[in-house]
């Protein structure tokens, strides 16, 4: 087996925070099952606009394209939120990398903690048993089609697009996913106002003929976010657009109670991107305060998809688990249960989640 | 006071049996405060398709454009949604009467019944104090934009659009009902990524000015999504475009846990549109299952907002609320602890709400 080269791109707020931990947890799994990891870092998000003025520079997508995978802390920052005409945006280099890597698929695995069943808002009996794992397209759709603003700056467009093999070749990922989870997709769209998503239905109709093995069903999105609330548990895979997904992983991030907990891998046909669900929470940088579980979780995919290195991801999540169920908790994932001398910062957690480890 | 001409749509699948309701709730009004209502019923949807092809045929929009309100149940019929190359639908026949009227803004209050309370699939203290008012729009957005297909079928496009006017009239609609609510707003958009949410976002934030005794809050339609079930009591009034209103408005229904009793009026500078939130549901038609409640619901909606008769609505939330706290549920909304002798159908339900109005 040869060397595996990783790119760290902690990016904005608490990123720096809790990439340092996934990047832990790399270095001693290399040393426990003798692989050799090695590593750079680049910048990306607005601590690269302040650098250099571009949000992905050129050497940060250079570095990129030449590494074996990428593990991702967050970007953005408020001070572009609020200002509509602001030209360069921290964001942008997220949505560049995506596309110039060609990660046409972002796969967010919805996994419940049982220790922090009573974190979620929703009632633990609709909650529990609730496993999904969700594909949303990530190089389409209304992000990436012509955006345009008229001269007089009064009418303001983006234009949603799909073409076939972008819908095909996400939908075989799906479906291969769902032939060995628990054979059910379901793919959600607008079909009955969106063109797009006719287009997309169609495919997916057609690929679903080759997964007779595969329980398909067709939603609407509207439907869908209702369902994500009302009844987690029926799901399995869901397949979806960008947009959509965007939306919609977010929404069952929170069902799941646990933003602070989730990672997601963005595939393609190339270099692997990992990450965690939250954002740069530039409220708590440096202050100690953030989870480094998801980011030690997007460790944890980077083994499984992209190094195809089961036992050792494996060892990472049953590592956390472990720092769970032995009560400790970061603040985020606390509740009035938790015994006070176990909420950890983020320091002495990832400590903690390294001790399990060895 | 001049005589008041209803329009009655009922629909597809389950819309007939609900708008019967809503219609006998509106004659009794009538007799007990001494108000004049006509009426009148027309086709749209599955059923005018079936009937002369167009699913909104001319006569209706004829009918729709002479009436002072509108009352509708539902349209739709699976038949169509499997199948994505269906050039005719039936809710292109609710797409084109919002259109036409002019209904751009479409209001969906959230409100909690304390005897549903159990019904969510959130928790109780989650969810307790919800009160929540959706401005969503309703003729722009991708909704309307160009619809595209490439001639070879593999590429397919929809136009996400916004002019400035549509943000403005909008916004102030949202905003002068937040003044005499909470006093609170929340604009949900995509600003960064898209440009139709930065024009979007703009206008809202030049409108704002106007209303220095409401608090504005900007957030992106993602963490938004979150939120609504991470924390439903923080929202007050929530305005937002039309696709991404879609999606939030079924979600924030189904946190209030009773689909079945929530119910929007669509409105403009003309007739006012006024229907449950559920929709066709054939899987229950013609079974006297239906919860008539969000038709009647929709009635009150009509006589405050349409009409103006606060007085009048209150009589029928009042009768509405007695019915639900003597322990009387239909079989969405009854839960394990519901008096078996209790659960009602259709027509039981809606009779008994008439009594308690009499
Ligand atoms: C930061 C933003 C552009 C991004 C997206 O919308 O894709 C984020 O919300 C995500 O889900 O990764
Ligand atoms: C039936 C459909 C076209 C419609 C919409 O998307 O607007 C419905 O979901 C609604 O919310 O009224």
């Amino acid at each position: 087996r040869g060397a595996k080269h990783i790119l760290v791109i902690p990016g904005d707020g608490i990123g720096p925070e809790v990439t340092t931990w996934g990047k832990a947890v790399l270095e001693q799994i290399g040393k426990d099952f003798g692989h050799e990891f090695t590593f750079d870092e680049a910048l990306m998000g607005h601590v690269a606009i302040e650098a250099t003025g571009n949000p992905l520079p050129d050497e940060t997508l250079a570095k990129a394209k030449a590494s074996d995978a990428i593990l991702f802390g967050a970007v953005g920052h408020a001070k572009y939120d609020n200002d509509p005409s602001a030209k360069v945006r921290p964001e942008q280099g997220l949505l560049k990398i995506r596309k110039e890597l060609g990660l046409y698929a972002n796969l967010r695995p919805i996994m419940l903690f049982d220790e922090l069943l009573e974190a979620s808002s929703l009632k633990p009996e609709i909650l529990k048993g609730t496993d999904i794992l969700f594909f949303r397209e990530l190089t389409g759709d209304v992000y990436f089609g012509e955006k345009k603003r008229s001269e007089d700056r009064n009418t303001a467009s983006d234009l949603m697009i799909y073409s076939r093999y972008e819908v095909e070749r996400i939908a075989i990922k799906a479906y291969e996913a769902a032939r060995v989870r628990g054979k059910k997709l379901c793919s959600v769209d607008k079909a009955n106002v969106l063109e797009t998503s006719r287009l997309w239905r169609e495919v997916v109709q057609e690929i679903a003929k080759n997964y007779p093995d595969v329980e398909t069903e067709h939603m609407f999105i509207d439907n869908a976010a209702m369902q994500l609330v009302k009844n987690p548990k029926k799901f399995d895979v869901v397949l979806t657009a960008n947009l959509f997904g965007d939306i919609l992983t977010d929404e069952a991030s929170q069902i799941a109670g646990s933003m602070g907990m989730l990672a997601s891998a963005s595939i393609g046909d190339g270099t692997g991107f990992f990450e965690p669900i939250h954002g740069s929470a530039h409220d708590i940088a440096g202050q100690d305060k953030a989870n480094p579980l998801a980011s030690m979780l997007s460790v944890a995919l980077m083994l499984e998809i992209g190094f195809g290195l089961k036992e050792e991801a494996k060892k990472v999540t049953d590592a956390i688990d472990k720092a769970l169920k032995d009560g400790y908790r970061t603040g985020d994932i606390a509740d009035s249960k938790t015994d006070k001398s176990k909420i950890l910062g983020t320091k002495a957690m990832g400590q903690k989640v390294l001790e399990y480890l060895s």
